[in-house]
C-alpha cells in the first residue's frame, strides 16, 4: 500500500545542524519515530526519521530554513487524528511536533475571537473560554488539535448552524516553505485586501505552509439548548425529514442521522439502550421562546415523515450523554469486530440528492459482507459509512475501496465532493483528480509548486507534483 | 495620476484574429470605448484599446488564448461600479464587456444556491428569484455585478447577518490566463477537497483569471422584516450602541451608522426630513415573536447610550422608503458640491475598536476643509468617510489622500483592513503591503505570477509585479 521506494535518508549535516538548534527536541528514538507514524487512518506503521519538538514559530522557521537547504521533507504533527494518512512520512523527513505550541495566546470576547497555538485541542479551548460566556463551535467529534482543523478544513456536527474552519478562521500565522513567517488576514471581521491566503492555507494538509498560529471566530454560549432524538423506520425517512427541516430554514444547531448498525454499537459501547433503527439527534439553540419554537416546528416535520419517539434531553447531564455517544460511534463501530479498523467514508452532496445517494449506497452496501453503519451530518448533506474492515485481510481491504469509489462517485455525479471534511491525504489524491477536472488540478499544482518548489512540505499528499 | 507609458498598441494580428472570432461584438469606437475607461472612482477617464463583448465562457477562453498569445492585457468589465480603479486599463489592452452574460443560469430552491452569469445584477437577481421565497443578500448599495461582486468580495448593509461574498460564493467557473475552463467548487455545502480555489479567485480583482459563472447561497425570505431608526447626540454614542448590539449576540439583519452630514445630503436627495443628528438604521427578521424580541432588547440598549426618537418602519414601503434612502447615501453626498467626486475610504476594524476609531477619525476630519460625511456598516466595524472633493483642485486631491492615508494606518494599528469591501484597484496597492507586509505579499506575488506569467489578467491591479 505504501511505497518506501521514495524515502531518503536525512543527511547528516542537516541532522546536526537540527541537533544543534533543538537538542534533546531532535529525536531519533525508535518509540517516539513511532509514534509519528501512524494517525487514524487504516494505513499501517510508516514512522519519520526524526521527530523535532517546536516551541516557537521562530523554531519552526528555523527548521523549515535548514530543511530547505538539505530539501528535507517536513510533516507537520498535532493530535494525529487524521483518517486520511495526512501525517505519514512517505517521502521521508521529519515530523514537526508542534505539541508544544498549546497557549491560548489571548482571548477577545468584546470581538467574539481568540488566538491559539497550532496544537490547543477542541476541548482544551472550550474549557478555557467556558468563563468567558464564548465557545468555539467547530466540532470534528475527535478532540483534534486547532491546527490540524485547519489543515484539513475540518467540520462536524455543529456546521450545519456555524460553519466550518473556512468560515471560522479569521488570521493565520504560515511558516512558508522558504521559511519566511507571514501573517495572513487581520483582526477585522470581513477585508477585501489581497488575495485571501487564510482561505488558501485552511485545507491545504501541511502542503503550503506550516501554520503556527490561528485566529478563530467565538460565539456567545446559547441561552438554551435542548437535544431531542427521533427514531425511523428507514433511513430514507430520517433523510427527507432533515431534508425538509433544512428547507424550512429552521436554524437547527446540529441534526445526525445514526443508521441502526450504528445505534447497536453505540448502545453497546456507552450502555445506552437507544431503540434500534435509524434515529436523527437533534439540538436546539437560542433564547427559550426561539429552541420552543424550532423544536415544535420540526417535530411536526419530522411527523410527516413517520418519525416516531420524538424524545427530549433537557437536563445538561441528558444531553452530554446522547452527544458523547454520538461522538464517540467511531470508536464504537470499531468494536463491532474484534481487531478491526475503518475506512471512513467521506461525502458530501447537495441536501437535495441526499436521500438518493444514500439510498443507492445502502443498496450498494447489501450486498457487500463488509459490515458498513452509516453516521452523518445530513444537515450539511455529508455522510460517512464506516467500512470495518480486518486490516490482516487483503480482501477486506480491496472490498471496502471498492465500495468507497463507488460512493465517491455517486456523490460527484450528484454534484458533491469526495470529502466533505476529512481532506484528501493519501488516499482521495484519484478522487481529486475526479471530481475538480485535469485543468483545475494543474491550477492547484501551479500553486503548490510556486509556494513549495523543492515539494519540502508534507510531499505526496493531496496532489501529485 | 496615471501612468500611460506603459500603454502598448494591440498588435494588428492580434485584433484581426479577435474581429474574426468576435465580428461586430469587437469595437474601436471612442464612445465606446469611453464608456469602458471609466468607474465610480474619482480616477479620470482612460479608455482601453478596445472592447470585446463575450456571449459564452468558451469566447472568453477563446479570446484570452489570444491575448495569451500576443502577451495583450484583459480587463474584465461589467457594471463598472468600482471605486478604487479596477476596471481602468493602465497597461492598455482590451476591456471585456460581460454584459451579454446576464442570465440566471439555474434557481434550485431545493438546495439554497442559484447559479448565475457574471453579467447578472444583483437587483436582477432578486427580481427573478421573487416567487421563490428566497433571496440573495449580499448587498453593496450600488447595483453591481454578481461577477463585480465576486472580484472585489464585495459585502455591505447585510453582511453582518449573512457574510460576505467569501461566505456566499459556493463555486465558480473561471477562464484562467491561458484560456483553460476550469470550475472550483461543487453543489456541496462544504468541502475538504483541495485547495479553496473559490476563495482564491473571490477578491482577485480579475488578476488571477475571469469569472464566468457563480454558484451563489440563497436564503429563505424572512417570515417577518421590522426596520427602525434612532437618532444620536453623537457618533461615539451610536457605535457604542452597536458595539453593545453586536457583542450581545442579536442577531440583526443590518445596523448602518449615518452620521448627521450624510443624513442633511439624504433628506436633500430623497426627501425625508430625518433628524440631521448622528443615527442609526436598524432591520430585524425572523418569526414575529424573534424580531419582537430582537427589536425591544436592541431598543434597550440603545436607549442606556442615550438613542433617542427610535422609529419604526413596519410597512414596507415606509421600509423601502428608508434603506433607498441609506442606499442612495452615495450619490446624495456627491450633491452636496457641485460637479464634486468622492474619495471613498474603507477601512474595517474589530468591533471593540470602532468607537476609538471613528472618534480619532472624526478629529482630523474637523480639521481639515474637505465635507467628509460618515457612513458604516458598522455591525462589522466598516465604516466609510465619502471625502468630497473638487477635481479640478489637486490640493482637494491631496488632502483627500492625506485623510485617507490616516484613516488607513489608524485602522492598520487598531488590527483591522485598508479595505472591508471595495476592494485595492489602483488606490490601495501600497496599503497592502502596510497591512500584509512584506513576505505575505510575495507570497502573493508568487501565486499572481505562478497563475498569470505573463501579466495580462488586470495588470497594476492589488499588487505590484
Amino acid at each position: 500500500m505504501l511505497t518506501k521506494t521514495l524515502l531518503k535518508e536525512i543527511p547528516a549535516d542537516c541532522a546536526a545542524e537540527i541537533k544543534a538548534l533543538f537538542g534533546e527536541r531532535f529525536s531519533i528514538s525508535p518509540p517516539i519515530l513511532d509514534h509519528h507514524g501512524r494517525d487514524e487512518s487504516p494505513y499501517p506503521l510508516l514512522a519519520p526519521q526524526a521527530v523535532v519538538f517546536a516551541n516557537t514559530t521562530e523554531e519552526v522557521a528555523a527548521l523549515v530554513k535548514i530543511c530547505d537547504r538539505f530539501e528535507v521533507p517536513i510533516i507537520p504533527f498535532g493530535a494525529g487524528t487524521s483518517l486520511e494518512g495526512h501525517i505519514l512520512p512517505i517521502h521521508g523527513g521529519i515530523a514537526l511536533d508542534l505539541n508544544n505550541m498549546n497557549r491560548v495566546i489571548a482571548i477577545h470576547p468584546e470581538d467574539m475571537m481568540v488566538t491559539v497555538e497550532p496544537a490547543v485541542r477542541r476541548k482544551q479551548l472550550n474549557a478555557e473560554l467556558k468563563d468567558t460566556g464564548y465557545f468555539f463551535p467547530v466540532d470534528p467529534g475527535a478532540d483534534a488539535s486547532i491546527g490540524g482543523m485547519c489543515a484539513t478544513r475540518a467540520s462536524g456536527t455543529n456546521a450545519v448552524r456555524y460553519g466550518t474552519m473556512r468560515e471560522n478562521v479569521l488570521a493565520l500565522t504560515v511558516v512558508t516553505a522558504s521559511g519566511e513567517i507571514i501573517r495572513t488576514g487581520t483582526q477585522a471581521k470581513k477585508s477585501s485586501a489581497g488575495y485571501d491566503l487564510t482561505r488558501l492555507f485552511v485545507g491545504s494538509e501541511g502542503t503550503l505552509g506550516i501554520i503556527t498560529e490561528i485566529t478563530l471566530k467565538i460565539y456567545p454560549q446559547p441561552e438554551e439548548i435542548a437535544a431531542a432524538i427521533c427514531s425511523f423506520s428507514s433511513v430514507t425517512e430520517a433523510v427527507n425529514a432533515v431534508i425538509e427541516v433544512i428547507q424550512m430554514g429552521i436554524p437547527v444547531a446540529r441534526v445526525e442521522l445514526v443508521d441502526e448498525l450504528a445505534i447497536a454499537a453505540i448502545n453497546q459501547h456507552s450502555k445506552l439502550s437507544l431503540k434500534p433503527s435509524p434515529t436523527l439527534f437533534f439540538e436546539f439553540i437560542g433564547s427559550p421562546h426561539s429552541v420552543q419554537e424550532q423544536a415544535q416546528h420540526a417535530q411536526e416535520i419530522v411527523k410527516t415523515h413517520g418519525g416516531q419517539d420524538f424524545e427530549w434531553a433537557i437536563h445538561p447531564e441528558d444531553r452530554a450523554r446522547l452527544w458523547h455517544a454520538r461522538h464517540n460511534a467511531y470508536f464504537a463501530c470499531l468494536q463491532l469486530q474484534a481487531g478491526c479498523r475503518i475506512i471512513n467514508t467521506d461525502v458530501c452532496v447537495p441536501i437535495s440528492k441526499l436521500a438518493q445517494c444514500i439510498d443507492e449506497t445502502r443498496k450498494d452496501l447489501d450486498g457487500s459482507w463488509i459490515k458498513a453503519p452509516i453516521l452523518g451530518h445530513v444537515g450539511d448533506g455529508n455522510y460517512h459509512v464506516l467500512l470495518v474492515i480486518d486490516p490482516d485481510k487483503p480482501e477486506d481491504f480491496q472490498e471496502a475501496e471498492r465500495l468507497n469509489a463507488a460512493i465517491v462517485q455517486r456523490a460527484l455525479r450528484l454534484g458533491g465532493t469526495c470529502t466533505g471534511e476529512h481532506g484528501v491525504g493519501m488516499h482521495k489524491i484519484d478522487f481529486l483528480v475526479d471530481e475538480h477536472g485535469a485543468a483545475a488540478i494543474d491550477v492547484m499544482r501551479t500553486i503548490k509548486q510556486a509556494l513549495d518548489p523543492k515539494n519540502i512540505l508534507n510531499p505526496g499528499k493531496m496532489i501529485r507534483v
